[in-house]
């Protein structure tokens, strides 16, 4: 396949913000532009993921919108919704545009407006990224589908919430130094065990916030990457896979099949193993699900993320640092944003260009963008470009 | 670009149906894999075009419901969005991603259900394809968009409205052939005089239905075509562009630049001109718009689509037949349905399998498909395959 760089990277700050979709959007996708030295005549195709503008905004159409707002005249553009892997889904769509040689220089930009509505709204909005005829309309929303796992998690393995409490206190100390991230504050067992209850053994710390945001790349054939000013990231493998949407359907709750399969890929694709993954962005929507994450990815065997955590291997100065950024938890989570905004945080981490959160001498970083409970899972291999 | 070819196609009957979204997804998928004598484990991947499932029917997220109803297990799924040119942009996309090596059979499916949704309510989803900021949300639904078009169409050209219902007359008359089509039912110039005004002056028959259906389409690179059974229809060419949502920053609503520039891109792909097109499926969401689509695609001068449909030019026998499927107009219009749905009929009639509707001695087909009010449209050229 032709190979592909990353050339230009930006997101906005994630959290409550001024800006309408469409100014969040614009902004990211003008800073990338500006991040690699590109004119929008450079960018010869749109892709936008986003989830579901359509109830959070009234706007659908909404890759043509941004298109015409950014001025790029006439080029295609689309829109790609994978629920909360829309941007890695969009990512992938340019990929294979540029792949396939239809264009040398796409623009790939993921977005999302949540906080302008109702939040009661906002979680029915969600449940509509699960099956909705069979599970969702009778009441499993988000936070209890990904209870159902971490309880089924503690029962099999024998384990207490502490594991959860250490993803939370991890993420949150991580996004200290992530001037994007939605969370400047630390947070302590003694916050966690005093906070709401939301979907037992879920509290509030365990949950991934509402958020508003956008991030953006321009993504190149490698053949063209000098036309541009930033020294690319390469990409090395990715993997996409898919599930049923409802839980009901699935052999076991302890892990994702879709994560599994779309690690297997992007791992062979790349030509490495997880001993070579420096780094990893992580779908950390629900604590459990950052901890589910490293066993599918490989990082640690079935069971034993948990310990993992607990022991210190995924922060930043352990084995497998995973969400340097602060992850979904801490960063926030613009649905439609988050995927590219792993992809931004792993690029910026292999400029050396990641600040407070540098990983040292990172060479190769993953990210893992799930979509639902594990319909959906992206996962991409990124590294220095030669 | 690697050579690409339909081997297997299918739709719905057009219209209210009893089934839900995914029954009738997966009905259209399955026949479209019957045709081709396919099974569900060569198809490798799966691009889902639909508009709005999020407010139709409260779900999101859905390609890996439908690859998993399926039983396509674990492959890539991905939707996309592009108003009422989601179906053909999912089908480019699946175009891309064969192109670019990824897989050799991806499987396309467009569908929408809208009849669920009282009237009132539809109307205000599918404005959500326009600007809504800007436009919609003070009134600018599109059946007054297109009635803004015909009003400046009928001003510029010194034209009155006959050539409007000679559009609606023709499509009407060319359903009666097609058995997928939502109207079997001949009309009058008297029928279309004593109807109802909608958006001055456009009447009811001036506009296509609301239509639950779906299509499907076998996508294969050439190279392993004669792993399945029927003849495969070549893709000769596409194009692809954007324009803005909002009519306001338009510089003329008598013609849509992004289908002039996706027409361009897509007769310099196939390497054919206008004279070579046998016929055209084209986006009548609204009578002018066909007359405009005819124009914008190179079929006749600036303001002469209008007298070409009253001399029977765009007729099933005319000079060029122009929706001889019955057009959204007749056929009906469930969003994400139509752009697959124009390739399914394209194919039948480039196989010879249109039964009443067959253009004798069709070679090469054509496919318009606009989003919204002209910022998408999508472009195909088919033709048999060598």
């Amino acid at each position: 396949m032709r190979a592909i760089e990353i050339v230009g990277i930006a997101e906005t700050k994630f959290g409550k913000a001024e800006g309408s979709f469409r100014e969040l959007a614009v902004q990211a996708a003008q800073a990338a532009l500006e991040d690699a030295g590109a004119h929008p005549a450079q960018v010869e195709a749109l892709f936008l993921g986003t989830f579901s503008p359509g109830t959070f905004i009234k706007q659908e159409h909404v890759a043509p919108l941004i298109a015409s707002e950014l001025g790029l005249n006439n080029v295609p553009s689309s829109r790609l919704e994978n629920a909360c892997a829309s941007g890695s889904t969009a990512f992938l769509s340019g990929v294979m545009a540029i792949a396939a040689g239809a264009y040398d220089a796409v623009l790939i930009v993921g977005a999302e407006k949540m906080t302008s509505t109702p939040i009661g709204e906002t979680t029915s909005i969600l449940a509509e990224a699960a099956d909705w005829e069979n599970e969702s309309s009778v009441g499993l929303t988000f936070p209890g589908a990904y209870a159902l796992m971490a309880r089924a998690y503690m029962h099999k393995y024998g384990k207490d919430r502490a594991f959860l409490d250490a993803v939370a206190i991890k993420n949150h100390h991580n996004a200290m130094g992530n001037p994007y991230a939605q969370f400047h504050r630390e947070i302590t067992r003694e916050d966690i065990a005093k906070s709401v209850m939301i979907a037992d053994p879920l509290n509030l710390y365990d949950c991934s916030p509402v958020s508003d945001g956008a991030a953006a790349v321009l993504l190149v054939a490698s053949d063209v990457a000098d036309r541009f000013d930033k020294p690319g990231i390469r990409l090395l493998g990715f993997g996409q896979a898919s599930d049923s949407l409802a839980l009901y359907k699935r052999e076991n709750l302890t892990s994702l099949p879709a994560a599994q399969h779309a690690a297997e890929r992007a791992y062979k694709m790349a030509g490495v193993g997880v001993d070579d993954i420096d780094f990893a962005e992580v779908h950390d929507c629900f604590t459990i699900a950052e901890v589910m994450a490293t066993e599918d990815l490989g990082f640690f065997g079935k069971g034993e993320g948990s310990d993992a955590v607990l022991a210190g291997a995924t922060g930043r100065d352990g084995k497998i640092p995973v969400n340097p950024s602060g992850g979904l938890k801490a960063k926030g989570h613009p649905v439609g944003a988050t995927g590219v905004s792993q992809i931004v945080e792993s690029s910026f981490q292999l400029r050396g260009e990641a600040g407070e959160r540098q990983i040292e001498g990172a060479e190769i970083g993953l990210t893992h963008n799930v979509g639902g409970s594990g319909a959906t899972c992206v996962v991409t291999i990124l590294g220095k470009a030669e």
